[in-house]
């Protein structure tokens, strides 16, 4: 399996996240995606291709205008204003406020982010450009025949929804792979997110939409971020009802019940009968991670590519999440390989 | 004029608050009460009394039933996950997320905090419950017949909705005394905020409602927190349509300016004819508040006092912000010296 791969994505090296009450050095740090792309090249996986620059049009095709203009422009303005250290937010609109984009930097970043744990710094936008080149590039591969593609994105992008950033992600990689493939012929795409936490931008990007089906296993929102989204019952809505199917597990989930999940998530992918298949490979569903709490084994990873394997369908692989900094490699390539060898 | 008081604020006094993309130590702290009552006490402006305790029902009368139970309980839920530090959310129900209250105390604190800048310590609950009472206990000696009566409430309480906390606020002091005011005769009362900062909370809290009039003059939210409420389209909606008036004014403005803005909401106030007045008092206005962009000079804030008696109404003052910690006694204090010398 080819991988797509550019050191741009370290361009996104920030300081620190609030979590716990407390700023601590960022868990999404560019180590993460060294450590993988060392294991893609230490087990031989196939060849590291750097990406192809595809413009901003395939972007915009799933993020908004403003919001585009925003992370291009962000890190200029902060730096007028508080000068050149890592931009947070300070307040959101939340219950009884109004969604109006304000003129303040301060109050723009507060406006697009999700959370306080996505800094933006001097080389955000041109990380996430990079990273949305990775999945375009990946998509491209494999619409141009090849079985499956390795997107060795970072930052990730499954939490970013069309004008929102948040959760270490910019710009949503495996949507933009997604609408790319449906913009260029595919009649139904199908995106799979493994990752421990819930795809909200993913899902919120493609709700209303009968040509994307979305599928996530994760940590049960209720407890576990990003809280607000990935019950159950969220199905879809309008034209896209039907197809969202989220299966949210509860802490301690082990790789016996998490793979009946992906058993089921799986079943409705075969059902649904994708022209193409993108996955958000996260592995902090890994025993070790540091900020989840599943139990899987490096070894079961090389399952889950094998799973998905039998789809049998084109595959897009984008990287998500995953901070067990050093087995980071060994998991994400296991589920590369465990595809491979199906 | 008798000024309402507990040094139970003190039991509010947090570490830090996320600002300009850093923690920061929190600028709302007990030193401004501190230095409000000395300059009551120096001044010789009246009697200083205790609070009355007024039980829980008036605040649940502003407050939903959730929210307080959060209130009451975060921080031993908090401790129990954290240990014993200052909570802070890390995530908030942005925009594509859903308003549901999830199990974990992050999730939680995230789900009702509209900031990073408001930590819930030990002492929180008790110091919003103190603050509340303060309030009430002011609006009950006006009621019962004194013409204006100060309520030294801290932590401030304008940016709290019904069930949002932040902007330093828990409890809305202001909404609670105006809901205590209603329910023991008042037909009409009007609040009158002149805070730097948009009263988002008492505006939420009273938006479609026809008997409480709400007036804010303040930092324009393009440019100033809370960003997403305070603009000059939202004058109240259903039975509480023209109940609302927003006079959101620029950085730089000055006390010319600012005065007549604050003529424009006195005669508004005038016209409409409440049976009795809230003041949100902040005196973050002033020209060295060390967060704020207006000019007033501390003279100023007697004109402020004395306009606001040509109401001719009975008036309960409160404190909100000020962030100018030594000069914030004597601005406070000459709004009430101004009304009594009237």
């Amino acid at each position: 399996m080819k991988t797509v791969y550019t050191e741009r994505h370290a361009l996104q090296d920030g300081q620190s996240e609030l979590i716990d009450g407390k700023l601590m050095p960022c868990w999404e740090r560019p180590r993460r995606a060294e450590l993988v792309i060392a294991r893609v090249r230490e087990t031989g996986l196939g060849p590291v291709i750097a990406p192809r620059e595809h413009g901003i049009e395939p972007v915009a095709r799933v993020h908004t205008a403003p919001y585009l203009r925003f992370l291009e422009t962000a890190w200029d303005a902060w730096v007028a204003e508080h000068g050149a250290y890592d931009a947070l937010p300070l307040i959101w609109p939340t219950r009884t406020f109004r969604h109006i984009e304000p003129d303040a930097i301060d109050g723009k970043v507060s406006f697009f982010a999700m959370d306080a744990g996505t800094p933006i710094m001097a080389g955000t936008w041109q990380a996430a450009r990079a990273s949305a080149d990775v999945a375009l590039t990946a998509a491209g591969m494999v619409r141009n025949g090849e079985r499956a593609v390795f997107g060795l994105c970072r930052p990730p992008g499954h939490h970013a929804a069309a004008d929102v950033f948040g959760g270490y992600c910019f710009l949503n990689n495996a949507a933009i792979a997604a609408q790319a493939l449906v913009d260029r012929g595919a009649g139904r795409v199908a995106i799979l997110d493994v990752d421990y936490h819930h795809g909200n931008g993913t899902q919120a990007i493609f709700y209303d939409r009968p040509d994307v089906l979305f599928v996530s296993l994760h940590g049960h929102p209720r407890q576990e971020f990003p809280y607000f989204l990935g019950y159950e019952d969220e199905t879809g809505e309008a034209a896209g009802e039907g197809a969202n199917l989220n299966l949210p597990l509860a802490w301690g989930t082990d790789f016996e019940a998490w793979s009946a999940a992906l058993e089921t998530g799986c079943r409705r992918i075969a059902e649904w009968g994708p022209d193409a298949l993108v996955v958000s490979v996260g592995v902090d569903t890994f025993k070790d991670d540091p900020i989840s709490h599943f139990t899987l084994e490096s070894e079961d990873f090389l399952r889950i590519g094998e799973r998905i394997a039998r789809l049998g369908r084109p595959t897009v692989f984008l990287m998500e999440g995953g901070y067990a900094i050093e087995p980071i490699g060994i998991n994400a390539v296991n589920v590369l390989a465990g595809f491979e060898q199906a």
